[in-house]
């Protein structure tokens, strides 16, 4: 049983898809095909629309589920006329909202405003390149401006999250791979020490991470799981020693690691 | 006129954020304080929840929005004791979607059931290390594995549009910045011909570029407003000549860069 899903927005449809898919992620048993179509902005592209509703209708056997953030009211009714089932994301929730705050949306007086991402843009653009630049330990006397320093094994996810992070909050993070050198004494290599409040450690089960080095060196000590099994435990021993906050990162996604990091260390979004 | 807005979920709280955020640009005149509170999982943080709701009408002289994405009812009723205008995300919609689908949701049974992200997970890993090992045209012979290459002048935005691309679609996205040299003979770079109908290019604003570069290299022949209009130019005439499409990033976001490559490329996400 397959049934179409649209997320349909005059902007980038990041919000219609991200409620759109929590929201579908409620039904187990069907089996969704969803497609995202962003920048609907004007009649023409809205009647295509129509087009392509009413096709996925015949094609299915069942009216797709339309999820819409279109502000302008004229877009969204030529949509509405398709033959889809209408999940009305933004109306639904300013009618209750204008009561509340007792003031006019500027969706209800029919005004596109599109949400300005241009405040946090530039802080972001420098979060990445502060995470391109400290990346992998290459530096470390920028450490002063970091806002978080990850920590971990190779290949324990400190990249990807360091770069979520920058882009997605604004956060400056610089990471630094924990090697079997900084392990000879048990104790927090010495570069690090200056900045231990701004430490923050990730773990990884040793199953995953033997299966991830393996992807990049097939059969080597370094993917060995003798090998991951060792720095793991190791690295661990170092966390609680030392008092590092840790994270397993095994059965999460970046977002949630992200998240979860955010959560634990107080930093907050910068805007 | 401050009014305070939570956003709560029980998972990482971006749906409930992008939602919420979305839903109040709307309302221009007001100055919202934005709170996101992610992991409320358990009864004791929801009701630590509500001292803190209570405690921001208390401050304000207002009730605080309170935009939830919570799954388990237990927890919900809790937080809706709270003097807060609840906007139940997840609730509104469920019951109409139920209905049309003729099928009970998790959320109607009291399940929790979590986006899950790992299906794409190490289908976007790949394409961020993708990104970074060919970031900045360091390698070009892996562009045969790539699903786009970005090209541009220095620092129009290449490097962050790749990344996010890779960590929101999974897309494999190298790029190449166009040097000076690559444009004596206003033609496209030898490296790029055989990848033609993956390029895209990137262009934005000289003054814009030189306020860009100046934060690296200031006062330098790089970032003259003179040197930027002229390699601006020239990268323009090139796209046109050579039909390759491009985008001017000049007001956009991340977000809305990497969306509108998407549509214009007709590139998938990958999950």
């Amino acid at each position: 049983m397959k049934r179409t899903a649209f997320f349909i927005s005059d902007g980038t449809g990041l919000t219609a898809e991200a409620l759109g898919h929590s929201l579908l992620a409620q039904f187990e048993k069907i089996d969704f095909e969803r497609v995202t179509v962003p920048y609907i902005d004007d009649e023409e592209k809205a009647r295509e629309m129509v087009t392509r509703i009413n096709k996925a209708a015949e094609i299915d056997g069942d009216r797709p589920l339309v999820f819409d953030t279109i502000v302008d009211s004229q877009i969204r009714d030529i949509i509405s006329r398709a033959d889809g089932f209408m999940v009305d994301i933004f109306g639904t929730f300013l009618n209750p909202l204008e009561q509340e705050l007792q003031s006019s949306s500027s969706y209800s007086v029919g005004k596109s405003h599109a949400i300005n991402h241009s405040g946090s843009y530039e802080r972001r653009i420098n979060a990445v390149n502060f995470a391109l630049d400290n990346d992998d330990g290459a530096r470390t006397r920028y450490y002063d401006e970091a806002d978080l320093i990850l920590i971990g094994a190779s290949r324990s996810g400190k990249t990807p999250t360091c770069l979520y992070l920058a882009l997605q909050y604004g956060i400056k993070a610089a990471n630094y791979p924990i090697t079997e050198e900084d392990l000879a004494d048990q104790r927090m290599p010495g570069t690090l020490r200056p900045h231990r409040e701004k430490l923050f450690g990730l773990t990884i089960d040793p199953e995953r991470l033997a299966t991830i080095r393996n992807e990049r060196r097939p059969n080597s000590r370094y993917s060995s799981i003798q090998q991951c099994m060792h720095e793991v435990e190791e690295i661990e021993l170092m966390y609680r020693r030392e008092r590092i906050p840790y994270l397993n990162t095994t059965a999460y996604s970046v977002e949630e690691i992200s998240t979860r990091i955010m959560v634990t260390t107080g930093l907050k979004r910068h805007r």
